[in-house]
């Protein structure tokens, strides 16, 4: 039986599995994420179970490199993450086995697990935002992840602060400048000394949090245009969340630009926990349809 | 002898042209903006000159109807200008003469010109912004200029209000929230009590304008990953303006993800005043080589 294969790799576990040519998943399994070496041989030893793996999908924590122009093409590049920085993650695969794989950041593999399962029409594009340990972009423009000199690293657009938000900013890089120093998870629990989910639906947190969300649907709107912007990660799940981001959103764009219905524009996630997952078997998926 | 048409359509003139097919300009000649009608009237008086153009490019103003899916298509959309809410800029051409028309925005052309007389490698990614009676912005990615929902808006960024600016603003949607409404040369001008080129080099105008452009930069940088970012309009012409853009560029971004060397990366325009019809013949090339 064909099959393909998937790496989610996140900073806290990889999820490896693998699904039939109906995308059935077959089997999957979770492995605490060590250094690169260690994380790789346990990734290794699952799929050495499999023998008609036709291809795989990577979702990997970011930053990597994706410029097949690049030097350090496949590799993990500068990151905190004890044993990751520089580790060529798509070289110790192909000297495993010699398969067609795409490599992508996760976010990438979560917004094409949208795109191909009908958020928006093939020809249209959209933004998927990630909000939970870190902010992060997956772009698709007419049927391509866009990218350029590398992946988007949209958790990094510059903010304006809200005028209510005393609070230092959690990014080593742009402090309280950028949107995952104000935004992400660990910004929330440390400026309010507990967890989003701790916080009551009414607490001025998500209003301060909108804020910011809203700020980058707009940004994305006024450069890309997209027909959708999904929210997904942890910090979305409240639901109180996504109606005010709508609202700020409404408030600050001032109705500039003609955009989609705002409830079919800012949305949830639609893949949920599988996302991931579905979006390496349809990476993986595209790539076979390429070389075929 | 086969030729193409331009039409740079801008608020003030609109330059009309020809050139052969090895691109040498025919003829071009300047028309007063007035309203859509009588404006329209002039361009085809011009072209009426010419039996052989086998097709034309037409780089508007903004906000126009890019969507080919949307029954408003080809129209200028609600602008305060004058006469123009509406018009049928395009449909006007069809009933004049079935060509071949490439319908964008005026920046779209420029940055087409600059992607097509070697500003980047064909595969790779380009912003152009423009700063002068407004900020605008259009996006190369991989050969084909980038649109979703309609055309980039990118002077509508959201900024960071410099700490020693204390400007209301000048964007009638924004107001001091968006990069046109505090870096635009209107707001310059109100700001400062004179025009840019008045102000002397050691003014802290530049300064305080350096830092929404690098804001800007920083937000295309994260997002589209572009591998040049070029300047336009009558705002860059001063001299001193570029190198502030790349210092504030550097401090705000901290080296936080790779770019290409500041000095190729945030550049000054090449194709300098002819850029905006240059794009036109260029889009109309592109348009006939797609049909043939």
């Amino acid at each position: 039986m064909a099959l393909l294969g998937a790496i989610e790799g996140g900073g806290t576990k990889f999820v490896v599995a693998v699904c039939d040519e109906d995308m059935k998943i077959v089997d999957r399994q979770s492995i605490p994420t060590e250094d690169g070496q260690k994380t790789m041989d346990a990734v290794i030893a699952y799929f050495d179970q499999y023998e008609d793996i036709k291809a795989i999908g990577i979702a990997m924590f970011g930053p990597i490199d994706i410029n097949p122009e690049s030097r350090t093409y496949g590799r993990v590049l500068d990151t905190p993450k004890r044993g990751w920085s520089g580790y060529d993650v798509l070289g110790r695969m192909k000297a495993w086995r010699d398969l067609p794989y795409f490599w992508t950041t996760d976010v990438n593999g979560a917004a094409w697990a949208e795109y191909k399962t009908g958020a928006i029409e093939p020809d249209h594009s959209l933004v998927y935002l990630t909000v939970g340990t870190g902010v992060g972009a997956g772009i698709i423009n007419r049927g391509e992840l866009l990218s350029g000199y590398g992946h988007p690293e949209a958790g990094h657009l510059m903010m304006q602060k809200h005028p209510k938000d005393t609070y230092k900013g959690h990014c080593p890089f742009h402090q309280d400048r950028c949107l995952e120093g104000l935004a992400a998870g660990p910004a929330m629990a440390e400026r309010w000394g507990k967890t989003a989910k701790d916080l009551s639906d009414d607490d001025i947190a998500w209003e301060i949090e909108a804020d910011y969300l809203a700020q980058a649907a707009v940004d994305f709107t006024v450069t890309l245009r997209p027909d959708k912007i999904i929210f997904g990660g942890g910090v979305p799940h409240r639901e109180i969340l996504l109606p005010l981001v709508r609202k700020a959103f409404s408030e600050k764009f001032s109705n500039y630009l003609a955009t989609p219905d705002l409830d079919d524009y800012i949305v949830p996630v639609s893949t949920g926990d599988n996302a991931g997952i579905l979006g390496c078997f349809y990476l993986a998926q595209s790539k076979l349809e390429k070389i075929s």
